[in-house]
C-alpha cells in the first residue's frame, strides 16, 4: 500500500511593507511572510478534493489584511494572530507562520527617510497546534569576527591530517540562531524587548571569551544565553567556519605575523548545535 | 541545569573535480560534497576538549585523498565509503555525507571538451551509522513546467478568497525531490541505473496526468515512481508553485486567451509531501 | 555650472511568458525583458518636468501587450519591434531593448509538458536609434571545459610570481559572449538559424583546437565565428579562468597525475576582447 | 582582415582581511580586490605569446605582497600603489584597480571582536594610465526609501498607459554610484574624509526633498554633492526604482490609506544619470 506521509503546504515570500504614519520619525516594518498548513488533507493528494485546501491566494490576501489591525507590535504577536486565524478551521491541525523582519534606520535630517540595516534579519517561526504552540525568535546573516583569542589545537592526526595547531587565529562566520521560548504562559515574554537583549547577549559572549573552539563557542555563548535570559528555553546555532588563511609571504622576503589573510567561503567548516536547559 | 542537545559539525562545499582520462570521451565528475558527523562530541562543547574533535580540514582532505580510488561509480558508492571511513573512529557515531553532483556533457566533435548541463542537480545522502544506514537519492533545481491540464477549483472561499477558480492554467515549479532506498542488502540497487529511471518516471508521469493541484500532481508521481520502482521505499518532494498570472490586456482591446502570462517568484505556494509505502 | 551627462531611464526585469498552442508540442517562450530610453530627457532632472516621461509602468504594459501579435519569431525581431514602437515618441532619440531568452525542452511523452534547459541563456540587445541601429545577439551561463590540450607556458616571472608552467591543464570557464550583426540591410540575417550556428561554431571551435592561453582561446574561437559568418561584423567575450588546482596527494602517498582538483571560483582571471573585420 | 579590438584581463575576486593589531580595538580591513590590465597584448591573442603575459596568479600575489606595507590607508591610495605597480611593466598601457571595502564594526565590549556592516559597501576604481589617472569612488548596496514627499505625475499617458498618477507614492532604491574626483593634483583629496563626507551629503539631500521623479532626486543629490564638495567632478547613479504598490484591501471591506504595501522587485525602473560639472 502506498500512502501520504508527512506533508505541508501554504505561500511562502509574501512581501509586506507597513509604514507607521502617526510616529515621527515614521516606522518601516518591512516582513517576508510564510504561511504552512498541516493538517487533514490527506484527501486533496489522494482524491484531489480541494474542498478543505484553503488556497494559498487566499493566505495571502490575509496575511496583508490583518497587517493594519495586528502588525502593531512585534513579529511574533503577528505571527500568533495570522497562526490562530488558520487553525480556526477544522482541518487545519497546525498553522507554521515564518516571519523575517528586514530593519530600517531614520536617516536622522528627516522624519520620512530611511536606510536598511542589512547587517542581519530578525526571524521568528510561530507554530500554533491543537496540542501546542511554540514561539522560536532568532537572526540570520551577521557576520562576526574575532581577531584574537581563537585557537584550535589538540586535536587528533590521522594519516590524513595536515592542519597545524594554532593558538592564534581568525575566527569568523555568518551567524544562524534562533531561541526556543518556554511554553505559553509559563513566562510572559515582551518579545520586542527579549530580542534586543538575547541579541546582545549573544554579541557580548561573542566578543568576551577566549575560544579553543567553535564548538566551545557555541557552548558558552548559547550557556549565557540560557543562564540571563529565563524565558529561552533552548537556542540553536548554525554557524559556518569560514576559514581565513594566513598568506605565506616567506618567498617574497616579506614576514607576515597575523595580518594578511586570505579570506574564504568554500569550502567550510559547519557547526550546529542546540543548547538546552535539561530536566535534571 | 544546562546541557548540549542535538549537534553536529563537519565540512561543507568541498568542490571536487576527477577526471576520468582512460575513456573516450573524457568523464569528468563534478561534485560538492559535506561531511556531517555526530557522536560524543559533548566534552568539545563543555570542556574545549578537542581530543576527539576529527579536524573539518582533515574530512577536506580525505575526500580528496579517497576520490582518486573510490570514486569509480555511483556518488552514493563514493559516499559509503566515506562515510564508513568517518565512522571507523570511535566517537564517531553516524557519519552523514552528502553529495552533489554537477553534469558535464561531452561536446561531441571532441573527446575533451565538455558543457556543463546546469538543468538540474543530482544529489546523495548517505548517513552511515552504527545501528543504520540510510541512502537518500534525488535532483533538485529542475524547473518544469505544464501547458496545460492543470486546474486548480472546489477550493474553499472565504471573507479573503479573491482566487478565480479555473480550469486550465500553467503550473510551473522547480523540483526539489529525493527518495529513501529500501535498507541495505534487502533489494541491490544499481545507483546510476535507478536514478536515471526514477527521473524517467518522474518526468513521465509528470507530463501524462491532468493536475487538479500540486498536492494531486504529487500523490501521482509519486505513486507512480513507488509502483514502478521497489528498491524505493518513500519519495519526498518539495514544489513551488511559480504562478503564471494571465495579463489582463482587455483595457487595450487585445484578447488574451492563455497565452500571454506575467511569470513570478514572489511570492510562490509551496507544497511538501512524502509519499511511502505503508506497513498495512 | 553643473549639467545632466549621459542618462538613460526605463523597466528591467519585466517576466514575460507566452505559450504558442497551435503547435504540437506547445512552444514556451520564456523573456526577460529591458526597456531603456535615450533623449530629449533633461527637463525632467533639472526641472522635475515629467510631460515626456513615459512611464516605466506604460513600457511594460507595452511589452506585454505586443507579444501577442509580435513575438513570433526570434527575440531580435521582438526587439526591434518594441525598440520602433518607443522611438515613435518625439523625445525617445534611442531605445535600447535587452531580451534574454530562457529555454524549455519538450518533455517527449506529452505535448504540453516541458523542461527548463538552464544550460545557458540566450540574449539579444537591439538599440534603435534616429541614426543607427545595432543588433547584438549572444549567450551567457554557459559554463565549459577542456579537460586536456590546454597549457599556460612561457610568461613572465618576476619577483611576485610563483605560478609553475603548465603543458597540460583543465581550462574551465563560464562564457558570456555577444556578436554584432552587420548593419540592417548590408546582410539579410536569420537570426534564430544564425544564433544556432553561430553557437555550434563557438563550440567546435572552442573544443577542437590547444589552447596556450585563454587569450588565445579567445582569438581562435572568435576568427573561426568571423570567417564563417559573414553577417557577424565583431564577437565580444567575457571569459573567466575557473582555476582548478591539482590536489596535492603526496604526503599522503598517492600519485595524483592530473586527476584530482580543486574546483575554484575565487579568486579567478578574467580576460574579456573583441574580435572584429579590420577596414583595412 | 581580422583584428584584435577592446581587451582586457586579470584578476577578480582577490579575497584579502588585513589586521590592523596596533590600535585598540584592532582594526579589520576586509577587501575584494580586481586587476585588470590594457596594453601591448595583442601577440598573446594572435601568436599565442605569453612573453608579456604576466599571470593573473602573479597579480593575486603582488596585492597580498604589498597590503602589509601599503594598505595603511584609503582603499584609493592602496589602489594607486597597485596601479602603479602594473603600470611599470612596459607592455602595460593601463591598469585598473576595483576595490571594495567591506564594513566591520567593533563589538563595544571587546576590542578583538567585530560585526560586518553589510549595509553598503564602499568602491573605488583607480585607473592608472601612461597618459591620465582617473579615481572613482562610490558604494553600493545601500537600500533607501522615502516615506512620503515622493510623487510622480504629469507624465505622458498612451493607449497602453494604466498607472494612475500619484501625490505620494513610496520611493525605495538600492544605491550604486561612483564620483569621479577632479585630476591628479588639481585639489588635494583625503580620500577617507570625502568619502565620509560625500556619503552623508547623499543621504541628507535623498532625506530632505521633495521628489517628483526619481530623475529629479538624481539631479537634485547630485547638484548638492556638486556643489558641496569641490573636488568631485562628476557623480553617476544607477537607482532601481523598487515598487511599493498599495493593497486594494476594499474587497475585505478594510481601508489601506498608504499604510500597507506589496514590497516588489520584478519589474522595476531602472534610471541611470550622471551630473557634472559643465565647461561653461
Amino acid at each position: 500500500m502506498i500512502e501520504v506521509g508527512a506533508n505541508s503546504y501554504g505561500k511562502s515570500a509574501i512581501r509586506l511593507v507597513k509604514i507607521v504614519r502617526n510616529e515621527t520619525p515614521h516606522r518601516v516594518r518591512d516582513l517576508t511572510v510564510a504561511i504552512a498548513l498541516e493538517g487533514d488533507f490527506e484527501a486533496s493528494y489522494r482524491a484531489g478534493d480541494n474542498a478543505g485546501v484553503i488556497a494559498t491566494d487566499t493566505m495571502k490576501n490575509t496575511v496583508y489584511a490583518l497587517a493594519g489591525e495586528h502588525l502593531t507590535g512585534a513579529i511574533e504577536s503577528f505571527g500568533l494572530v495570522l497562526g490562530r486565524h488558520f487553525l480556526a478551521e477544522p482541518q487545519v491541525h497546525r498553522a507554521r507562520v515564518s516571519i523575517d523582519e528586514h530593519a530600517w534606520r531614520p536617516i536622522t535630517t528627516a522624519p520620512d527617510a530611511f536606510t536598511r540595516d542589512a547587517s542581519s534579519t530578525r526571524t521568528a517561526v510561530v507554530s500554533v497546534g491543537r496540542d501546542a504552540t511554540t514561539i522560536d525568535a532568532g537572526f540570520t546573516g551577521l557576520s562576526v569576527m574575532k581577531t584574537t583569542r581563537s585557537a584550535f589545537e589538540g586535536f587528533p592526526r590521522d594519516r590524513f591530517t595536515t592542519l597545524a595547531e594554532t593558538a592564534d587565529r581568525i575566527m569568523a562566520t555568518k551567524v544562524t540562531t534562533s531561541w526556543r521560548y518556554a511554553p505559553n504562559g509559563s513566562i510572559d515574554v515582551d518579545f520586542d524587548a527579549s530580542f534586543a537583549t538575547i541579541r546582545s547577549t549573544f554579541l557580548e559572549a561573542f566578543a568576551d571569551h577566549h575560544s579553543v573552539s567553535v564548538q566551545a563557542s557555541i557552548w558558552i555563548v548559547g550557556k549565557a544565553i540560557l543562564e540571563r535570559h529565563p524565558e529561552v528555553d533552548e537556542i540553536s546555532m548554525s554557524l559556518p567556519n569560514l576559514h581565513h588563511w594566513t598568506v605565506d609571504l616567506s618567498a617574497f622576503g616579506i614576514e607576515n605575523d597575523r595580518e594578511v589573510y586570505i579570506s574564504t567561503t568554500e569550502p567550510h567548516g559547519l557547526i550546529e548545535a542546540t543548547i538546552r536547559r535539561s530536566d535534571a
